[in-house]
């Protein structure tokens, strides 16, 4: 039986026991007998940490294309609890996935699409098209969605040129759309939290900074399998890993390179390393006097960024997993290691919400398509680097000088 | 435009290029020239490392009696994410509640119920009820719930008396209905880590093990608010947060008390404690021989359980928090931080998922009412030894001898 | 060449240039060409973070007693490194170590004495006699050693039992010499930065504290074995590790218990335990209404700390090892492991040279005989109250009451 | 009263009562009652883990040239707890500091020297000299104790120029004496285990290393002020601390790098920077394919070296600390510290006992004159590369090409 609201957000002890009163004579006569004992029942709102999921209908469609790992262990079960957003289509080449993951997620027949996305135009249910395949098929599968009217979240690496990342840019131009890159760090508690407290200097003045990632690329495995064909991946480490690094630097220090010079290498007889690096090293020169470290490989398991202040040095380490990511801070006095309320895992939610965000509310978007052209301008560079062995100088957007 | 059926489990890169041809080439057709880039969509299934969500049909309905802080912020969003479980019914003494986390979750008028829960009986799409209402109410609305012939899942503690838990147990075996207590720690995985380690030796003989569980009561948050009212809370940090202490050990252990020895204190002057222990500190004995020391507090911050192994020393720190709990294995030659693959926030779903599994396929419940009978009996045991100053010797039922 | 000392405490460029200029100028005329470049070797004495080791005759003479492991592994060579100490004598009942450690250390056979120590009285270069043997032996070494006008510090446990402590202290009284008990942790540089954080209110209140200590008793090991012999060792793990969890918990509250209630438990078929203790648990009850849990165990390997206050938890973890020792501090935010500039290693020479500093400077000894008779005195309430299952209630010096 | 010694090296009980027995007995004669308690008196020599200290006479004799901070608070102690060696001369420019470091180590005046090294030669008791003054010196005062007929031990960096090292090197073959460069790093027990690792295969195959050395210049401290000199120091952060990196990384990787690419940057503006650079980067490439990224800087705190094999990353955190170095394995499934029973601090006898027994056993000396002159030519090429903006391919012998 429903009790009358408590327009107070705190409740004093005494209306407690009032409301407890009448819930139990509620109760009682509903019961014939027993009653439900004395309780705060009649509380208001809890407080939330965060602010809870909205109403579904109001939070923006997604459909999701590409029904891989990624999407169906992480990019759909994040859209089923996101705040402002839900999922609402699906777009894959295979019938059979279509079926099977619309029916785990009540997306029906209708919202369910072919690469070639006919008719999705038309599909208002569906407000934004994630791209989550393989690094090739990412320029035309965005250019398509733009072209329906959808806004577009693209997995990094963006593209495997640069000039595609211009075309999809234009792309997003002409459609009067949208267009933002999944770099998931800029939206996991850690990585705010360092970002935070290097703008803010509390680890002083950085003129050092280093981050590494690897992981075994593992060929029996069949979401790794494409990533070592060129033409599909667009690269090695560097474009799938190496770019945590590369992106995740720039944006902690805010500020862009001026020159690189790197690496690569390939084992001979590996085949997995047949077509693509396995580790890439390269030294980044910025304009500040900064310099950095990064890099990236296929063998090793380690993700690690971090921050060398004159205050204090932040490490991130593992920095971009999908989860249990951790902040310590140490000088010569202390190391000490930051808990923040909000787990790694918010960072999938996180990044897709902030694009529903945006187009709900017309805020800037914080890692639009233009950060994933420069992104690849730099690791063009950086390839180029590699290949001459020389020092490439950057031009104030990231095209090479020369 | 739709793409056959590849039958086999891993593709081979052969067939990988047939299948990416035929997209190019139907999706050349569909747009008039360009066309998607070869690309393996023509993959069957990902390798996903957990099952899946099944779909919506073949998930158990749940309906949430009590839509308080951890309801909201916890228990309806793993529902939301469970793989066998969804939300489907809403029970509060607040129309305003119902009304604001029935929108948000999509659950109609006709299925949200005051207390009384009438017609809840005949809500085929609710099977299952989660009472997670302050602790003195949890025996009532269990025993309503089974009588609507649902089943039930009951926050720790069980109840605030054995008696009461007896009530529930009767009522569940009344109703032929499930009864399962949410010591979600079961169904965490550093502790279920910890737990296979102990029972497979890895860990050698342990003759020690200990566990403390303290936060600080914060009166200012009304979910705090309840927790100082001896009638609705029971006691004080013994049933709250000690509980988790007093059954994690005797899970890990694999083993129940012969004996308890108990100090309470609650400090003069802190309104706080005017009704209820803040500190509780306690001795086990075992059979085995095996000794245990406990406590729990209300105002340090800090949840950690250790198994004192003679080959490693586990400890769980944090053991029970909702996110980034840890285990750590140590001997005189190295410490060693065990990485699970599932996230700490998994406990959430797993304790709900086993329920419904257990429900829909006629399996065991790890965790019933007869556990959480247990663990008020000793418990009860302790708040008598700390009382009376002596040593409370249990009966194998861990009812009280003499 | 010497060269002139140069007052100022710090030199300027201007002054090291010329001082480096005239050792140029002589090391060219010494050599006959070539010349050492310029560098500033004029410099005053450099800044010690610690004070350095005193000339040898300002350093007082220790003889020890008792040449076993720890005291050839540990106590020697902290006597070499001491700073207001130095090795002058040895005691042993052993001809053959009188010999080769004599050797050793420059002690010539004038400082070798039997356990009889005839003719120490007489020996001038001897003030402080450093009892490492066996525990029974204690009492008799300490008295024999303070009968022949040395100050005496002794191991831990003091004795076997709380009357040896007073026989002992009666000796040192009639001697008008000082006895120290070698409580080492009370000079570790980690116990020290804790004891310093709890007094100064930054854990904030402590209402609960926890201690465990246990490591493996190995019966191959020399050292070891006189450990499972109750005559000799007076009591198991609590006599001897064990006493780290009680000694450093009052110590660190800066309160003494008014009630113990302890057990212990025996793992009967285990050679080991034939006479004595493996594990030993205890609830200490203080005045001030603060509790603590301790435990000891010869089967497990770690050794903690814990104070639970309510601004923060600190863990000594290791909390008394011979070196590594580590402080964290943590609450909900963060978790702090704090860095000394001092080795844990400093532990052994700290305690040396406290009690030749209260010796030369008359100071107070901050871990006299008389603590080790308090805890001596809970040692004998833990073990009464392990035997009869009773709560032991304590009068203020620490006997039992009733 | 002396005991027989007792042959076997483990005490039975039934023979340690009998020891015990006599003991008794003799005390008893000796004092007129009382006596000692029963004890294992009569027990062999103890079983140490490391080798004891060997008698005075036949330790080597060390002078120490350089009587600044790290002489005083780390080379003449390690001297004098090491085990084949002991302080016994002191060089310098400063008659007080002769006088005041003699007097507490009980050096002599016939054992103290100018820089001049006067009557060094007929100095019997010294057998090697220590030299541990700024870099710029340590060429002549290498050869001028090389020419006295001394073994020598030289501070890092050996010099400031591979021509002055060479010089040194040509000074020990002429002498027919030992040359030898004091990294630390090779002797300390982390480090050791790591190469270890390494070396066995226990961390797969390492195709990715790093390591970064930075400390922030004090240039309010004596011992950093004539670091800020290039004239005297050589260099900046990499010739200081940078050489960590680099000699740390060719050790453990067991391989000499083939070409290098550096940076190196001076903030404009920050006085201690005027002459020397803060940071340096550089990547270094190996014949086998394996990269390295290094650095070096004069800001942060913070030193590291990082193995990342395919089986486990090994980092080592602090790498290169005085005290409390780390080491951690870590893949993704577990983080394992590595506790060794040595302590950091031993590196400073090591490496000292290390050469005292090369001399005395005619064994090989692990890090010796060449390989700081191979260090040496490496610096100079990664400040070639640095100013050129060039890479800089090696020959075998560490000179530069082209």
């Amino acid at each position: 039986m429903p009790q009358p609201a408590i327009p107070s957000r705190r409740v004093m002890i005494g209306s407690l026991t009032a409301g407890l009163g009448s819930l139990a004579a509620a109760s009682a006569a509903a019961q014939g007998g027993g009653g439900l004992p004395a309780t705060p029942t009649g509380r208001p709102d809890p407080q939330l940490e965060r602010p809870p999921q909205q109403a579904e209908d109001r939070r923006l469609g997604w459909a999701v294309a590409g029904l891989g790992h990624f999407a169906q262990a992480y990019a759909l079960p994040a859209l089923g609890r996101a705040l402002m957003s839900r999922p609402a289509g699906l777009i894959s080449g295979s019938p059979d996935k279509l079926r099977a993951v619309g029916a785990r997620y009540g997306i029906g027949e209708a919202h369910r699409y072919g690469y070639d996305m006919a008719r999705l135009r038309d599909d208002d249910s569906v407000q934004v098209v994630y791209v989550i395949t393989p690094n090739s098929t990412h320029a035309e599968l965005t250019v398509r969605a733009l072209e329906a009217g959808k806004h577009v979240m693209c997995e990094k690496p963006m593209a495997t040129s640069a000039a595609d990342c211009q075309r999809m840019i234009d792309a997003a131009k002409a459609a009067g759309r949208r267009l933002m890159i999944a770099y998931r760090a800029h939206f996991e508690p850690y990585n705010m939290e360092a970002r935070r407290m290097a703008e803010a200097g509390e680890l002083g003045r950085i003129w050092f900074a280093a981050s590494d990632h690897h992981r075994p690329l593992d060929p029996s495995k069949p979401r790794d399998e494409w990533r070592m064909r060129k033409d599909i991946a667009g690269g090695g480490s560097l474009v799938d890993i190496g770019i945590y690094s590369l992106n995740g630097l720039i944006w902690l220090l805010g500020e862009e390179p001026v020159a690189v010079t790197a690496t690569i290498h390939s084992p001979p007889g590996d085949k997995r390393f047949a077509e693509i690096e396995n580790v890439m090293t390269a030294q980044l020169e910025f304009a500040s006097g900064a310099r950095v470290n990064i890099s990236s490989g296929y063998t090793a398991d380690k993700k690690r960024i971090d921050l060398w202040g004159d205050k204090a040095v932040a490490v991130l380490d593992p920095a971009t997993a999908y989860k249990d990511n951790r902040l310590t801070l140490s000088n010569a006095r202390e190391q000490r290691q930051v808990i923040s309320e909000a787990a790694s895992a918010e960072q999938f939610t996180g990044v897709i919400d902030h694009l529903s965000n945006a187009i709900l509310n017309n805020g800037a978007v914080a890692t639009p398509g233009e950060m994933g052209l420069r992104d690849m301008r730099i690791i063009e560079a950086l390839y180029r680097s590699a290949a001459t062995q020389q020092r490439v100088a950057l031009n104030p957007d990231m095209t090479m000088k020369g």
